[in-house]
């Protein structure tokens, strides 16, 4: 259990802290992730003696924070407006966050218009993991034969006033869930709110979602439709007819991604490329002596230089044209410019 | 005519630099415009030297760069993505950029869901004026009785991978307007682009813009419709039943209002609390000699701290209710937060 103090909200707050290698915005970025474990002397005049073990956000941070009132743990991996696709790598040891790539490429995603960068904060559910497979509980049995990207949880934490920055641990509550299919592989995406934002204590439901961001949902799922075509792919598409569901039925995916995880830590599934080393998982086969890591020392470097228009940019789509079969190559790698409208490139 | 050199398009660029003075984010900060003279010496080996004038951004910069091609001048008060409501003081003597206030306070536009600030590079026309005793052209009779806003008139400029600075002066080709009718004022916005980002040549009418943005038409009236709702207001109305007319109409718009403009800085309109003071338009009433004005010595001040949640936040409305019928009163100076949704004010 990590060294934790009670918080205005009676919650108990593992102090987690970053330890960030080499300069954000190159391929060799790492945050690794410590927990503080404090050893307060009797003598009183001393200070709290810190000392940190290393950890995996993926195995390590326990999903739920408060089981009872169904209050998750939370890692932002990408804050609000920023466009950096930073994720927690699944296969290298202890799970820092990278910034992935594509093509060989840094990952940006684009400003899709009318949206500047990611709308929500984004990360992933600790101790959570979407079995490849597995095939997913679907009583509309609308997913069809999709299986699970072998990645964490997906959460889209929704507080309207904060930007939450990327490696942050947040206390949060599931809302509902959508169900994207990305490429045959299902992509959940839950909707929580941290529980110290003074909205979340109205917010229960998916329809208290509508009710209090209205316009959230539907832009949600136009924005997951469609971000990823500037890239060259096809527009994503949803189960369920792209409907958000409830909080129960976000719960129950939890639930199902919680005991794959288990599996996955215990050995009992095959992990494919999947790190399952942890340092505070007793008695699992991937269990690391904390003493026995040896991590570079921790780094505050400035990032380096992007061209502007990576960031500075709009790219149109014309979400509305029937003749979306443009191909992946005439796309791919062309600056967003080419990409304002889709019809230009055909 | 101002010192000026031919650019790649064959386009003569006058130069012109800024002053600012005190901190932005305050209500003391100033944006002072002036002209660049070149002086070259026949010595080719000294450098050239630069003497600069004070110039009024309102007054003294052309609004026609090229009559005959119909390329306007553009004076750029609010860059894309930013919020702080800076703008071409009418009254302030040299027509200083200064951030606008309401109700004594700083004004920065909140960012509408899902718009984050202002969707394009928002300023003005030098040499226009929307005549407050004067209503304006208009054969569908749609503005009814409105007359102009007593400013020079509004453009957005929509190229999508250049975020334009605060008082920089670009070179626009006007594609179309529309009629925003603002607390009984009729506020024309021009769109433009700069006649420099690459696309610029594909697009030469209001049609044009939707081809090759679609949405961003849409998305500019929405904006328009609902920004200024958190401050308390009504939604924004419309002439001309919202519709975007076409570069000929902006074109008669920008003529008339500059005519409006000559009658202003020629003493023949009643100015009321406009500075028409200037320093390179012969006999006019307004005309200053330049080396009696005595402006304080430019700055580069940081600028001053704001509340994280002035940047941070959304604002969602309940764009879809039909019971828009909040008070001013009950909305007004109330933090972001409590107008997320305008059904829990009731």
């Amino acid at each position: 259990m990590a060294a934790s103090s009670l918080d205005s909200h009676g919650l108990s707050q593992p102090s987690y802290s970053l330890r960030r290698i080499n300069r954000p915005f190159t391929t060799e970025y790492r945050i690794y992730f410590e927990q503080q474990e404090n050893t307060t002397k009797n003598d009183t005049d001393s200070p709290i003696v810190k000392n940190s073990v290393p950890i995996s956000p993926f195995h390590d941070i326990p999903l739920y924070h408060d089981m009872e009132k169904g209050i998750l743990n939370m890692v932002v991996e990408i804050p609000r407006w920023s466009q950096a696709k930073f994720e927690i790598s699944r296969s290298k040891s202890l799970n820092p966050i990278i910034q992935d790539q594509l093509d060989g490429e840094l990952r940006f995603v684009k400003n899709c218009f009318p949206y500047k960068g990611y709308i929500w904060n984004y990360g992933a559910l600790p101790q959570t993991w979407e079995d490849p497979s597995h095939f997913m509980h679907d009583p509309a049995g609308s997913t069809g034969r999709t299986r699970g990207d072998n990645d964490p949880l997906d959460a889209i934490e929704i507080s309207p006033k904060s930007i939450i920055p990327t490696g942050s641990v947040k206390t949060v509550k599931p809302l509902g869930i959508l169900c994207l299919v990305d490429s045959g592989e299902t992509d959940w995406k839950v909707v929580v709110i941290d529980v110290h934002n003074p909205l979340a204590e109205k917010l229960d439901d998916i329809d208290d979602v509508e009710l209090h961001f209205p316009g959230l949902l539907d832009a949600t799922r136009d924005w997951f439709r469609w971000y990823k075509v500037p890239d060259g792919n096809e527009p994503n598409e949803f189960a369920f007819g792209g409907r958000f569901l409830d909080a129960n039925y976000a719960n129950k995916i939890i639930k199902e991604c919680s005991d794959a995880w288990e599996r996955l830590v215990s050995g009992r599934a095959e992990k494919g490329d999947v790190s399952i080393e942890n340092t505070t998982l007793k008695d699992t086969p991937g269990k690391l002596d904390p003493d026995e890591i040896d991590l570079p020392p921790g780094e505050d470097l400035s990032p380096a230089p992007i061209e502007p228009e990576v960031f500075d940019g709009w790219v149109f789509l014309d979400k509305d044209s029937s003749q979306l079969g443009y191909s992946r190559g005439s796309l791919l790698g062309q600056p967003a410019s080419l990409c304002i409208n889709l019809d230009v490139e055909k």
